[in-house]
């Protein structure tokens, strides 16, 4: 697939045009901390000073993991699929914050291990049934690669709305995602590898030791340092929908939540290819999955929340969504120091 | 005014029962974080599994500070009622935030210098008009400080729902908030005095000059170490009835919403006299304002946001009150490993 660039976001004029009118409302100076930047940077992303949340809305992309054959995982495989259903069946944590946030929910089925037949509610993108072992081989083709991101910037241009979060679900993407962390960062794939949904600490020095030998199988593709061979060296079909549509989102102009580790290993391709995707980016919450931290650290992204949450789907996405909404509020709502006739600072 | 005493929360076999509600929904355990952590108290607040937010206020108490004479902040003293103003045409950052997340939002006088008249939204109880100079003398009686904590305690007893925050405005009372932190924890004056609404350097430099002298002048009082002493020694009258409030809220078994310095200075009086009101506390923020952090700290207290706030008003609390209501909403709606028949954790 091709991608058409990105749009810078920046533009003097509005960039100071934002800064007064944070300025001129009723509250000492920056007082309102990072509402003041989250509304300026959406204004610049909505080219306006009066910024608004519409119709916000959240894609889980869930894919299955041909290297959960190497036992990198506290849950069966199987349960990929039955969350799935419970998403469907309205169930699960995601469903929860969604409808409490009024946040349209979208279910993809990128490449599950299941048949799940035509079901309401699920979007078939199926790619393959699960990637291959990338222990032994690349998780998938080039083709495949291509086809899941078209498919993930395709969902993206059907929505309606100017806000959009990713999700996922997919046993044995943690292993993944750090995969493709130290490929793109070159940080230590110790610091890379983490707990996942639970491993006790032998599960994790055994994971890292899959990640380490799977890096060094792939070193001839890593090496190219080409973002597309990495991303599809080590997969998954959900992370590969998700870095497409991630692009597709800031080619429209859409601010686009990041959520925790998996989602933002995928913003490590996607910014690779084409690094003006950043200023679309907000970053939602700092998972609690040993990793994600530094991977914030290296995209230079601060967090709206630190909650200590690890459960992936896009929960940390979708719970920070009332924290935008109160940024752009606020920018336009609040009564100015001259309309409500409020003395400045007076020194 | 007498309070009787807090009801304790804890009890053994609700405990377990939420850690198993909790820990049968469908996610890893412990993945949603902070969330679980406050569904567990309010449920233990609340003495029920289904935990609820139900019709949650915000009370906003403003008082005046005669310590604005020793020239410590960087706005004049009029802004206390020309904000009392603001909050009543709607156009303040609480006004906002409180409308986006549905919180009923009462105005008080606790003691501001300025005649209202009779208005529709404003809530007189103003104690004076604005508390004396704590530099040279005591910024209010006994009998006002009593006044005060009864009529915070007695607005308290008029809410129907089951969470209360606090909000505050008064030119100066950062000054006087400085002043019972030291007092009563003892934490050195520098670590205590900030910038407040925005002075520099130079400004903040003095502040602390005034402080350390006033927690001089008032040492017979703080030494005798009763926190009704030091609150009347400082003041404001908003302090007072937000620590009345607070008790009255513990004993009516709501969750008490904690935002930033001011408020939490008021919480240092109410769990000095009642300690067990901290069980009661959710701290929904950590404020950019220099000492907060140090009294979380002290208080043990872990904040849900840290999103560099520090304009007072209660804008923390209420920008919390979706994630409370995302913890009670995962308790109550969230599916089990059993009735979403998805495998549990295989090791």
């Amino acid at each position: 697939m091709t991608f058409s660039s990105i749009p810078f976001t920046h533009d003097v004029a509005l960039d100071r045009a934002l800064d007064a009118a944070i300025n001129n409302k009723t509250k000492p100076l920056g007082s309102l901390g990072m509402l003041e930047s989250l509304a300026k940077q959406i204004g610049l992303i909505q080219q306006t000073t009066q910024a608004s949340i519409n119709d916000p809305a959240l894609i889980v992309f869930a894919g299955d993991h041909g290297v959960v054959a190497e036992n990198i995982s506290a849950f069966p495989q199987s349960v990929t699929w039955q969350m799935m259903e419970n998403f469907l069946a309205g169930g699960a944590a995601i469903n929860v914050f969604a409808r409490q946030n009024k946040c349209a929910l979208h279910i993809v089925d990128a490449g599950v291990n299941h048949d799940f037949g035509p079901r309401d509610g699920l979007l078939d993108r199926k790619v393959a049934y699960g990637t291959r072992n990338f222990a032994q081989e690349p998780a998938m083709t080039a083709e495949q690669c291509a086809q899941a991101m078209q498919s993930g910037a395709d969902l993206v241009a059907g929505l309606t709305g100017n806000v959009v979060g990713f999700g996922e679900m997919g046993i044995g993407n943690t292993t993944a995602a750090a995969a493709i962390m130290h490929a793109i960062t070159k940080i230590p794939v110790a610091e890379c590898v983490g707990a996942g949904t639970g491993l006790a600490p032998s599960g994790v020095q055994h994971k890292q030791k899959v990640v380490e030998a799977a890096i060094a199988f792939h070193a001839p593709v890593i090496s190219v340092g080409e973002p597309l061979g990495i991303l599809a060296s080590f997969g998954g079909f959900e992370v590969a929908m998700i870095a497409g549509a991630m692009l597709a989102a800031a080619e429209r102009r859409m601010v686009i939540l990041i959520d925790g580790f998996i989602i933002t290993s995928a913003l490590l391709v996607a910014a690779r290819l084409q690094p003006a995707i950043l200023d679309y980016c907000v970053f939602a919450h700092c998972s609690d999955e040993h990793g994600h931290r530094q991977m914030l650290a290296y995209l230079k992204g601060r967090p709206v929340l630190q909650m200590g949450l690890r459960l992936g789907e896009g929960t940390g996405a979708v719970l920070a969504l009332p924290l935008l909404q109160a940024s752009v509020n606020f920018l336009r709502e609040m009564a100015t120091f001259d309309s409500a006739d409020v003395s400045k600072k007076s020194a």
